[in-house]
């Protein structure tokens, strides 16, 4: 069974998929619409991709991605963020003058990095860092990513838990071409736009709150076509084949411009 | 008359500027927080730092210092972004092997990069990678920026308008120690925390939405405190002096488990 996640080795992601499915053979993948295009074309059955962390809220690629292609959610995974600092064996902290990683690693540890000042550098994933600085050999740099990727590069831990905040989840999604089944104990995710009118998103969500639907997540994010205009990603508790959901989705979907449910699966918090 | 702007010289942020007050001295700061605090300290009687891009969405360093520290907006203003490619006058559109921009800004010209396949490198802001080009004779690094950083820093344009879409605007709010009187168009932003109930969103929004007062921007953000806890900026049309927006304001701080009004001004768009 393969699972495409965001490659090389090491990665958080790998984690997230480890704990989905711990037998699954992983397919390491360039970057995130990669993943996506794996399950797509088949040559993976599940692809895990990053939604949101709770320091740095949600991963935009990840979010334009499920509007854009036809993919369903049958999962969620919940995973506890921790970075750690490495290098070549031989370079010590006092010598590294540029740390590499993954944009929202080095965003997470701001505050270490602001002590450090030293120069940044992104990379398409925290493990691939680690796997530069393993290949180029190179002395005055460190990486940013999980412990893993140090035993699985050869690199030194130079500091551990350096983030800057100790509550740092990261939720993951399961990508598949069908969503799941109800099991009792679910969610769904959707995405909607709306029609440009006083009230409109006060009205979409009164559709969920006025059925005693619990939303557990909304992210408003720019539609890329003018400044005011948004679209919304919406999670609640309850599987789409409910019957108030049922009832709650087909009023969405007459006042809503568009809406595209994502799935509904079992809850991982 | 001193405003603090994202410096150095030569950015979209003095382009806004110089919009809000043509004839104001222009005080460079080296990042955002910086701005913040030389408005705090009376450094400067304004400041002016970016808020939304209708491309990349919210400049999360900006809703950050908003909330946390003790400033009001006083105006907004919204600027048309247009990239420009600027290297040294002898560097050839072919050698350049690195861009160096502002993060925004190497996202929003992302399709342009993917083409070019070579390595990119996070600055503070668009202007300063424009002068680290020049200053450190750089012959194979370009850098992404407003055509007058070319002008100032002695650059050649060797690629315009090069982001992804032609929609791309940014909303700057004017920071000051105080926010405006009413001129009978105005806007209103604020920040609120919901108390963790089913609804209360729906609820929040219904206190607007029942009085008739105008949403023209909702933002969610992680609270940094755990997944599922969000905050919640939104700017409606009309002055927290009038009155159905003073009865709303205060039925919020009611029900919200915080609120904080960033200030009334006059609108811009």
């Amino acid at each position: 069974m393969k699972i495409a996640v965001l490659g090389p080795r090491g990665t958080f992601s790998e984690e997230a998929a480890r704990k989905f499915l711990p037998k699954g053979e992983l397919l390491p993948c360039r970057d995130i619409p990669e993943v996506f295009e794996r399950v797509k074309s088949g040559a993976a059955k599940y692809g895990v991709v990053p939604v949101e962390n709770s320091l740095e809220g949600s991963v935009g690629i990840t979010l334009e991605q499920l509007l854009e292609k036809h993919l369903k959610i049958c999962g969620e995974i919940v995973l506890d963020i921790r970075h750690a600092l490495m290098a070549l064996p031989e370079t010590r902290l006092e010598e590294v003058k540029e740390i590499i990683s993954h944009p929202h690693a080095l965003a997470q540890c701001k505050n270490f990095l602001k002590k450090l000042r030293v120069k940044t550098r992104n990379f398409y994933s925290t493990a691939e860092a680690a796997r530069e600085i393993a290949e180029k050999k190179l002395s005055s740099t460190a990486a940013l990513a999980p412990r893993s990727a140090a035993r699985l590069y050869g690199l030194k831990i130079l500091k551990e838990n350096i983030q800057d905040e100790n509550q740092n989840q990261t939720r993951f999604v399961v990508l598949a071409e069908q969503d799941c089944k109800n099991t009792g104990r679910d969610k769904t995710s959707l995405v909607f736009g709306l029609k440009d009118k006083p009230g409109a998103l006060y009205e979409a969500l009164g559709i969920f709150a006025l059925r005693g639907i619990n939303l557990t997540r909304i992210e408003s994010r720019p539609s890329r076509r003018a400044l005011g205009d948004y679209i919304f990603y919406l999670d609640f508790l309850g599987h789409r084949s409910e019957k108030k959901i049922k009832q709650a989705l087909a009023e969405l979907e007459r006042k809503a411009a568009f809406i595209k449910i994502l799935g509904s699966y079992p809850r991982g918090i």
